[in-house]
C-alpha cells in the first residue's frame, strides 16, 4: 500500500494585488481594518480568484481513542471518547452550539474510537480499527492503518469553500506532545501540558511516558509518515490527510488548536505546499501550542485562552474569514460613496 | 444647568458562584472555553440574572466634528464625518456589513456634525452644535454643551441587553489623545498615534497641538467634565453618557477602540461603578490604546489590529458574548448527556 499524496499548487499571488487594490478603495483609511483585510487577501489568494465567497462551510470533527490513554494520561477515562460523539450527534457539546451559532455544518467522523456505534444518524464511519496501540510498547498504528486514515481526510475535503479541523479523543494530547516534540526536536518537557486538565502529579507522569516513548519508537523526524505510525492517532492522521486534500483543490483550512496544530505539522513535513492552505484560528492555553505555532509560522487570530479542541476555536475563527469576505464584497468605495480622500476632493 | 449622574449599583457578584456552578456542570473540562466561559459569567453578574439572553442589540454610532480638525491633524478633510454619515444610512460602511453579518442594530446619531442633513431616514439627530470649537484657541464646549451631549448618550442607553459604543469624528482621535494623556498624566507624545493614518511630519505636529492644548487649557485630572468641556469631543461625551446610562440600567456595554476608550475614562472619572458594565473589544492598533487600556485595568477580548472606530471593534465582540451566552444556555450537562467524569462514572 503506497501513499499517493495529492498534488498542490501555490497559491496565486497575482491575484493579491487585485484584490488589496479593491481593499484600498472601500470607503476606511487603507489598512484600517487590520487582520481582517489580510484574512480576505489570503482567502482570495489561496482560492485563486477575486469573486469571493465563502458560501459552504464544515468543520470536520474526527474521533478516535489512543492505546497510549491506557497509560494513565488523561483526566478522563478512555470511554469519554465514545461518549462525546453521541453527545455530539444529539447537538450538546461545545462544538454544536458554535456551529449553529455560525452557520457552520458540523461533520463528525468516527476513524478509530473503541466503541461500536451501530446505526448512528449523522454519524460518518471510517473506523480503521478500535484505537491506536500504546506507543509505549510499540508502533501507534502499522503503515497502512496510517495510510487509509489520512485518505480518509483527503477524500472528504471537497465540496467546500471553506474547511475548519476538529477532533475528539482522550489521550490525544499526549500523542500530539510527542509528535510536536519528535518533529520539531525539542525536548518532551517544553511541549507538553496539561490536556483536560491534569494535575501537577500526572503532568509529570505524561511528560515521561513521551519521554520513554520517543526513546523506544526513535521516529526519523523529518518523515511525517513515519511519526504518524509511530506515534500518532487516526485522528491526527485523518486531519492531516484533510489538510494535504483541502490544499490540493485550493480549499483554505481554518486549523484548531494543539492537536490540530499536530496534525499540520505532520501534513507540512508530508507537502510543505499546504501549509499556504492554513489559516491558524487560536492560540491554545495548552502549553506546546506557542511553540508548534512558532515551526509552522502561523500567527493565531483568536487568544480566548481556549483549550478544549473538538474544532471550537476553528467555528470562531472561521465567521471571521466569512466576515472579512462579506466586507470585501459589501463595502462601498470611495467613488461610489462620494466620499473625500483629501482637501478639496 | 446641572448634570444628573444617574445611580449605579454594583453588580451581583452572587449571581457568578451559581453561574459558574453551571458553567462546570457542562460537557467540557472546566475551564476549558476560557474566555467564552469568563464572559458569560461577567455578563451574567452584571445582569444580576442566571436566566441569560442576548436578545436585544445595537451599537450607537456617534458622529460629530471637531474645531481641532481645522489644525491640520487629520489624513482626512473634515467634511469626511458628514460625507460618512451618509454612507452609514446608505449601508456601504465597514460598521453597516459587520452589524448585518452579527444581526446587531446600528443607531447612526448625528450628536454635532458641521453639516445640515435636512430629512435623512434613519438618523437620530441630537445636534449639540455644528462641532467643537478648536481647543487650541479655546475650551472645545461650554459646560451645558459636555451636559447636553452626555444626556443624549444616556437617554438612549435603554431597552437593549447589550451595547456597543460606536463614533465617526475627523480630529477625533486628537481629541482622544489628548484626554487621555490630561487624566491619565502621560505625555502626549506616549498616547498619540496615526489616526486615519497620517504621515510623520503631521504626527509630530498633532503632537505639539495636544501637548499646546494641555498648557492652555489645563484641565483638572480628576474631573471628568471639566477634561471633556476643554478637550472633548460630542461624540465622545455621548458616549461617556451612553456608558453611564446603561450601567445605571445593568446593560453591559462593549467598548470599541481608541476614542471609545477615551470616552469610558471620562465615564469612568465621573462616576467610577460604571466600570463594572463594561466589556473592553480589542486592542487597537492606534499607538495609545494599549496605555488606556492599562489605565482602565481592561484586558481586550481581540487583537485584529483594527483601527477604524465606528464600533467595528465592538461588533465582533459582542458576537463573543452572544455566542458564550448560548454556550451557557445550550450545551449539555455531563448528567444530561450521561458522560463519565471519571473512571468508572
Amino acid at each position: 500500500m503506497t501513499l499517493q499524496l495529492p498534488e498542490i499548487q501555490r497559491p496565486d499571488r497575482s491575484v493579491g494585488r487585485l484584490i488589496q487594490n479593491r481593499l484600498d478603495c472601500l470607503t476606511k483609511p487603507p489598512g484600517s481594518l487590520g487582520r481582517l483585510e489580510t484574512i480576505a487577501l489570503e482567502y482570495g489568494v489561496m482560492r485563486a480568484m477575486t469573486d469571493l465567497s465563502v458560501g459552504r462551510q464544515a468543520i470536520f470533527t474526527f474521533a478516535a481513542d489512543h492505546g497510549v490513554s491506557l497509560a494513565g494520561v488523561s483526566a478522563y477515562p478512555r470511554q469519554v471518547t465514545a461518549q462525546m460523539v453521541l453527545n455530539f450527534l444529539r447537538g450538546g457539546a461545545a462544538i454544536n452550539v458554535l456551529c449553529r451559532h455560525y452557520g457552520i455544518e458540523n461533520i463528525v467522523v468516527d476513524v478509530g474510537v473503541d466503541h461500536d456505534f451501530g446505526e448512528a444518524p449523522g454519524l460518518i464511519s471510517r473506523k480503521v480499527a478500535r484505537g491506536t496501540r500504546n506507543f509505549l510498547e510499540e508502533d501507534a498504528m502499522t503503515r497502512e492503518q496510517a495510510i487509509r486514515a489520512l485518505e480518509v481526510g483527503m477524500d472528504l475535503a471537497k465540496g467546500y469553500d471553506l474547511i475548519g479541523t476538529g477532533e475528539m479523543g482522550i489521550g490525544n494530547t499526549t500523542s500530539s506532545a510527542a509528535i510536536v516534540a519528535a518533529v520539531s526536536v525539542m525536548p518532551p518537557e517544553e511541549v507538553v501540558g496539561r490536556g483536560t486538565g491534569v494535575d501537577d502529579e500526572r503532568l509529570r507522569h505524561k511528560t515521561a511516558v513521551i519521554r520513554q516513548a520517543l526513546e523506544r519508537r526513535r521516529p526519523r523526524t523529518d518523515d511525517g509518515l513515519d511519526v504518524l505510525v509511530k506515534l500518532g492517532g487516526f485522528e491526527i492522521a485523518a486531519i492531516a490527510g484533510l489538510i494535504l486534500g483541502a490544499g490540493s483543490r485550493r480549499i483554505p483550512v481554518v486549523v484548531d488548536g494543539f492537536i490540530s496544530g499536530a496534525a499540520a505539522l505532520i501534513a507540512v513535513r508530508m507537502h510543505p505546499a499546504c501549509r499556504d492552505y492554513l489559516f491558524f484560528s487560536h492560540l491554545s492555553r495548552e502549553r506546546g501550542h506557542r511553540r508548534l505555532l512558532t515551526v509552522l509560522e502561523g500567527r493565531p487570530l483568536l487568544d480566548l485562552d481556549l483549550c478544549l479542541g473538538e474544532g471550537t476555536g476553528a467555528a470562531i475563527a472561521m465567521d471571521l474569514v466569512s466576515v472579512a469576505v462579506q466586507i470585501y464584497n459589501e463595502m462601498a468605495t470611495f467613488e461610489s460613496a462620494s466620499i473625500s480622500r483629501k482637501p478639496g476632493d
